[in-house]
């Protein structure tokens, strides 16, 4: 069972609460702070698929995206305008 | 009788209470909580209609479409944009 | 004596206040209560004029177009956004 | 002396009080209620030539247009986007 | 010297206080009341250069435009959108 | 060292108080009143570098621009969209 | 570990408090005070990497971007339509 996201939407597990990735942290004295996790599924848009993969992980605004829970995790679908960078 | 979405709308049977497609759960706590539903029939629009097909089970956003009674039973004619993601 | 509807606009004779074409019911408790139609003359725009024809059912939004009279019966002028579907 | 509307506008001299044309009556009850009018003057825009001409008769939104005087006589400059139907 | 328009833009001097161009009276009742004026300069925008000349004179609505004194006179920089139409 | 405003923005140097170039003058009874003021640098965008020049003269809207000190004098970096007119 | 923005986004590092560049200074009187600061990595849009480059000091409006920690120093993600200016 797969949640395949549509258009330039892409399905992301968010990092745990300490938003730590390497020597990225996000503050919390962030006006709207950015969170970060990693893309489990790309959407069926061309042009995003060039751009973003499976396991990249990505950093998007805090209040981006919709909620769900799959196998008891919590992920969320987040459109393309949403993601703001990859983390390499 | 049958209802043909115009456009880019899809109609979508929306799932039960318990909003649960195999291990994929819609949590309560999600602020504006997304939902499930499967596609009844697919708007006239041509591209619309190579990316979604009849039967295809659909994450929606709560607050999408409208509702419409065939019967007796509930249906929503959702706008593409608010289709979130297809359930494989 | 007959109303032509500029662009991509319909003319449409709204169902009675039962608001049901077959198996298909409205129901009152819709936040945005979609209502039902039928098309009396279809507008300027070539496209348009392929997707709808004259007698199609529609459904629409309930507050969707300008209302008018045409002999004694009220009519409404509805963009084409504002169609939901066609009911087959 | 004459008014040459510019673009996608028309001059209307719009109907006298009792809102009615042959068959067709514009109820008070509507809540925005249309008006109509004869097309004194077609705007510069080559597409709206083709689809309106000098002495149609038209149905436009109840705001719709700016109001001017000419001869003692009001007429209103209404842009296409408010023009809802002709009346053949 | 001499005020060049920028792109879609005219230069307007209003006419004076009596808004009364031949037959042609702008009332006082009107919601929004349009103005009239002469064009003293046309932007830079070739398909406007097209559509006005110098000289013209124009209806335009009451709040457009971006009032300079040139000359101790009145004089005011007007949108393309915001001029409804020649008087010729 | 030099500012080199993107896109379609251009740096100007803005008029002293006395807001008059020739006899060019800017009231102060405008409800929003232009300000003048002297390109000093012109944009990325190809298009406005045909258009506008460094040493151009122009009239621009009064809240146009942000602000930002060059060798202790006030410059404002202003998008084309609020430049009104060049003055020749 | 490498941040690159998306799309039409920069990473940037911004400057210190005195926010001085060379003879230029962002005053603190600006009603939106505009900050300065330093390309560090460029979005994967071409257009933007043929405009602006790693290295680049920029200007940008003072609520522009969001806020990232990267090995303990401030960064902001920023669209391209918020950069204002290079400082060359």
């Amino acid at each position: 069972m797969k949640v395949q996201p549509l258009d330039e939407r892409v399905l992301v597990e968010p990092a745990e609460q300490e938003e730590k990735v390497g020597s990225i942290i996000i503050p919390d004295t962030a006006k709207e702070k950015p969170s970060m996790g990693k893309i489990i599924a790309v959407g069926t848009d061309e042009e995003l698929q060039k751009l973003l993969k499976v396991g990249d992980k990505v950093i998007f605004g805090k209040f981006a995206g919709e909620e769900i829970k799959i196998e008891g995790k919590k992920h969320l679908i987040i459109s393309r305008s949403d993601i703001l960078a990859k983390v390499d």
